[in-house]
């Protein structure tokens, strides 16, 4: 299993008249936990595109809300990684915030697309020997 | 039940660089799909707010991406309510392309806040007998 | 001169802590503005970039705030084109609220980009003759 | 002066289709940028906010796009105070790539309002005094 956490402040634009994070921009924030969750074990999401031609577009998203995130907090953005990616990549997501106490979890998938075929593969080995050696 | 179309614009503001709508950006049109559909049968959400001190926030969100919306393309947002909000209230939405294909599906809880006390509540009458004319 | 009108509501996701429409979103406002305002004569602007390979970055924006705009207003902007595009294009946006009064002006600046080669290069004849005819 | 530096990565979020920092995304950068300065010399604007009662609305904003900003670049907010705040303040901002090359700048100028009176004010003393030990 792979665990990261990255840092993020919660900013003015973000936020609603509720005065909440807007509940739209935790994808965002999943994001950013997945493409830091990736470098932190040496895969650049940038390089897969640029260099290897594969893209990962999401699949499928499913988060609960478990309390609000307000204006300027510093969250905490934890990643999971539970399986070996293969036909797909599922990332499990909790938010924390600065007393860290959880105020959201999330599951995304992502699937692999070979951008000059525009065709479904598997997960490079690229990505997988990259991930191998955590579980 | 409950349905109601309601059609928006795929702007380049929403786009990224894959040149998909960009996946976070869904949560904004399932926001426009249950406010337009509730305005559809004469509840303002704004008034809920403004006048009733009744909030929504969101409690969760389960999304499906099965094709990706391009830009410019005139996406209709297409949303279904199938039970009597009670607890909570939930909403179903399909995003369809231009050649009228579903490229997403959704299933949006929020639950009711009273926003002067800050607790949560059941549904509000006013709501309620909106809905009941049409189940 | 060319003058046009189209009409956009202030949603939940744009608004602020503040209860305002965030500034930076009138940046989207003013793009749909122009879009919409080459559509009424005509231009597509998806196809200047799919079919004849242009395309319109962004050279400056100045912009006045004038008012707030809040949630749910449905805003009016109201786009004009002084002069015939030609080594760039120049619009001025005004955005009017329910009450028709002027909240925010602005100016946004594109120039053209041959897409293929990545260079620079005046407004092309298929986008000038269908301006022409309204100067 | 008072001149600041802070740090912010393109995000996939914020690129459009022709794969570059939609230039409606800059003002979430300026607004990152004056509120990392401030918080460089010990004023907090949440506090502002939550404890004084004085919220920043902005007044105008003017931008020029320079040369484009990419994915995954690691951008240089660099804000610069000229003068001190007075009826309002003003915020200088230069955005630099990972070759520290400028592409875009900005004037972005707010004004102060008493949240309680809805009224406009001067800069309170609590700001002032903060900013005139760096002029």
């Amino acid at each position: 299993m792979l665990q990261f956490d990255f840092k993020k402040r919660v900013r003015y634009a973000e936020t609603d008249k509720m005065g909440y994070l807007y509940y739209g921009h935790y994808a965002k924030y999943y994001e950013i936990g997945r493409v830091e969750t990736m470098r932190s074990i040496g895969i650049n999401y940038k390089d897969l595109e640029d260099l290897h031609k594969i893209m990962l577009p999401v699949l499928s998203l499913n988060t609960r809300y478990l309390a609000p995130a307000y204006y300027d907090e510093l969250l905490t953005i934890r990643s999971f990684i539970d399986t070996l990616p293969d036909k797909m990549i599922s990332f499990r997501h909790e938010i924390l915030n600065e007393k860290m106490e959880i105020i959201n979890n999330a599951d995304v998938k992502l699937f692999f697309v070979d951008m000059e075929t525009g065709k479904r593969m598997s997960a490079p080995e690229v990505l997988k020997d990259k991930f191998k050696i955590h579980f």
